[in-house]
């Protein structure tokens, strides 16, 4: 036999020898991970659109603004648009955007920003070439391998936040990881917020369904940082995501959010969320000029709030099944979108994000090459804020638990492959080479020997073992290998210190508001 | 609710019903494939090593060939290598090569050539920004969900070797797709050869295990494509992966495949295989400077033979789990070499060859996030010749049919995602903009219905069915899926046409060296 794959008789004797070997079941408790870090980009993000291609797509967006305009649904966010020199329809909802407005207003946004965690170590760098993941958000149902599929609920929510909170490559969650509906609509932000405050130290998100709500974040945020007003004004440590409703509106609750988080200096994530062939047209340069043209509406609208304001440039551009009308994701035609969406943000000087998803009704091999699919966009396309990180299942109908860790694996491989190679003399190895020599054997030498425990990344999931001793132990799957180890790290989970004084505050807070019936539900 | 998941309430209830919809079941018979062609990579590779450092891992190989250099387990080989300056030991194998004379002679070889099918169609581009996805080659078993795991046979060797020829995205045979040890090893590579040359008329592979089997090779290479010997002299018509035995070995028959090859113009495909902590250093940089100096080596060897003789720079570095010794795949220090290799191979103006390769058992998310990490890899770094691509499983012990479709799949998605996006102002779609207006939806617009057919790719295996529909169909993994596909396409093969001329001699060939006895075993 002469090619890789059977090398040798020798080679072969070897590798079954090693395959054969013991059981590579990294899995187990206590699996080490890195500390906290944002992984650095350090390559130039891959271009597939040339320069003029780019202009072409910019300029029909600003086409759009100017032409169409946008729906936007609240008088105050029209206002001050009007008043900053948008084109507002006498008695009507639509806005234009000259392009010389548009670009003046973007051009104030910041190109990076730190956001603020209550614990200074988790504190993140939006932009540059810093990468953030974030946890899974918003889903409407929970799922594991013991108890199946079911609604959101608030004990899957705070198991979840908990996995967010001790998985250091989980650098924040990104919102509700599942919806609990089990907490009615009027309180469950507060609910939601202390919870997310209290299990986790890291830096979080909130929803904008109105101002009610967003303004009760602001101040859960202010209280978890035992910080004053004037210093949260200042100190970015609050993103919310704010969607256009697709095809070019912007609704009331969005708006809102933008002029309420804005104006105190905290993050906006303009997301259009562009299904090509849905809510957006069925060629993706078409859907990526309209994701273009809202997310400036929104952009400048921050701008228009408050000059400065950390904002951050979204792309949610898919595809559908042209089938069945079912969205898709983690497919050629959304890396394709989320390549020319970071072109688009870093041509704006902007905070790029994007997404880890997959469509997958479980966690089976398309599952895995959904969601590495879209790792390969989010990190080639520079993708700075990369949302629904770990967790995500059936295009963002379902959390799901194994699939948490499956993507923690991921996320961790990614970090890895993104440090830096070091080629440094004493890695390049001559002496090594010169000890071992030709037709030798690399395990016992000395250079081995002291690197051998770090030198590679040790995988939570990977089963390495040889097909018998693999069969042996039950053929496990990695989604079944998955499933206890978030089990395990729920175990070992411990709920990060937080001050008795800013707990009876946060606590003090959320039972006022409580008491005064929470927001209402109707808006 | 506000997130890109969740959406607006009138989203989400699009969203369910969409996904309610019909099937999506585009695996069934008859999925259309797109017709034969190479991907083209249209952006720059992404390089994860600077100038420099790049540079200290091209002289420390240097270094090596110098001072330690291979040994070189053939005597002809030593002496065309003498003869041109390299230094041989006096009675001894090691020849150590001299800086000059590397440089010198790597330099005569083509940056890319045209290697010959025998159906002109399925000629190939190896080089410059062309990609080829050659099939697995030389695993010892093959396994499908019906029938398990077994050794190689002619019958799957066969079946593996048709699925090959009718999937365009498969653009040649890479070897014997599952070894058949059903056949003598005397005559094996008769038989072999001789149902690739009839059963496919895409381009194929010989391996190098002798002189007589590489001249037996040759010849039912030359009356498949019905040449004469001069003019196979002057095309490319089948190649051979070389791998050195590493660490800085090369092996009898590795050394006499260059001899006869390269004498007859045929391309080697010189591929060290250097597991980092195994066969070479076990830091990346390390197994780097190895994996280069022997593929220096071999490649210096065919230019010495006949300058001008195409050759691929190959690289297969992986790491080896360290707690088993058990080699891994698609890592992220799989990833890395992937891309460093191929600076390496255009930093001397080289085709680049790497694979698809990953460590599973099965068919679970973990061999697809090995295999997509693999294709980022090969695809990011610029890989020309992508060996393995469709089929292997288990660090290549097992061929699988239905890895083979999920392959396919991966692979149709890739050379889809290097497709140029359409960004002509009719893609970028103001018109249907304007048509549809915000808060509308594009289903219905002209702009869709005119593409909607084909504006996706359409894949064979992704399940975009929503959750309810997917688990009364069974809950089907894309494992499962994938069974049904390859039988339906083997039920479909269609041998290729083949003058009976040919086909005459070709038989008589292949019997009259079967009376012969083959070929010896003992090499």
């Amino acid at each position: 036999m002469s090619d890789d794959a059977a090398g040798t008789p020798e080679m072969k004797r070897e590798r079954r020898g090693g395959r054969a070997g013991r059981s590579g079941r990294s899995e187990a408790a206590g699996s080490p991970q890195k500390p906290f870090r944002q992984p650095r980009r350090r390559f130039s993000p891959v271009e597939i659109v040339s320069a003029d291609e780019l202009e072409a797509i910019h300029l029909a967006s600003l086409n759009v603004l100017e032409e169409i305009g946008m729906d936007v649904l609240d008088a105050e966010a029209r206002r001050v648009l009007q008043a900053s020199g948008a084109r507002v329809e006498k008695g009507g909802e639509r806005v234009r955007f000259d392009r010389a407005m548009v670009l003046d207003k973007i051009a104030t946004a910041p190109r990076s920003f730190k956001l603020h965690a209550r614990n200074p170590a988790h504190d993140l760098v939006f932009g540059d070439d810093a990468v953030i993941f974030a946890q899974v958000a918003s889903t409407p149902n929970a799922s594991d391998l013991d108890n199946g599929r079911r609604p959101g609920n608030r004990a899957d929510f705070q198991n979840l936040v908990r996995l967010a909170q001790s998985t250091n490559i989980i650098h924040m969650t990104g919102g509700y990881p599942v919806e609990p509906v089990d907490i009615h609509a009027s309180v469950r932000h507060l609910d939601c917020l202390s919870d997310i405050a209290k299990l986790t130290d890291k830096a979080f998100h909130a929803y904008s369904l109105g101002r009610d709500r967003n303004r009760d974040a602001l101040e859960i945020t202010r209280i978890a940082r035992g910080i004053p007003d004037e210093q949260l004004d200042r100190e970015p440590s609050l993103i919310s995501v704010i969607n256009s409703s697709s095809p070019l509106r912007l609704d009331a609750p969005m708006a809102t959010g933008i002029l309420e988080m804005s104006a105190r200096g905290q993050v906006i994530v303009m997301t259009p969320f562009t299904l090509a062939g849905a809510m957006a047209p069925v060629t993706i340069a078409g859907a990526l000029a309209q994701q273009n043209a809202e997310a400036l509406a929104g952009i400048t609208l921050t701008q228009v709030v408050r000059p400065g304001a950390p904002v951050v440039y979204g792309g949610f551009t898919s595809n559908v099944d042209m089938k069945s009308g079912a969205p898709a994701f983690g497919t050629p035609e959304y890396m394709k979108a989320q390549l020319v969406g970071g072109q688009l943000a870093r041509r704006y000087g902007l905070p790029y994000r994007t997404s880890n998803t997959c469509a997958a009704n479980t966690i089976d091999a398309q599952a895995a090459w959904e969601s590495v699919f879209s790792l390969w966009g989010a990190v080639m396309g520079g993708g700075n804020f990369v949302l629904h990180a770990a967790g995500w299942m059936e295009g963002g109908l379902t959390a799901s638990f194994e699939k948490t860790i499956v993507d923690v694996d991921l996320l961790q491989m990614v970090a890895e492959f993104l440090d830096p190679l070091d080629v440094s003399s004493d890695a390049l190895a001559l002496d090594a080479m010169r000890e071992v020599g030709p037709g030798g054997h690399y395990f016992g030498a000395a250079h081995t020997q002291s690197r051998y425990r770090d030198a590679f990344y040790a995988p939570l999931l990977s089963d390495w073992r040889n097909f018998e001793s693999w069969r042996e132990a039950g053929s496990p799957t990695a989604m079944q290998k998955a499933n206890a180890v978030w089990k395990d790290a729920l175990a070992r989970y411990q709920r990060p210190a937080m001050d008795p004084a800013i707990e009876q505050e946060l606590d003090a807070f959320v039972a006022r508001r409580k008491s005064e019936g929470g927001v209402k539900t109707d808006f």
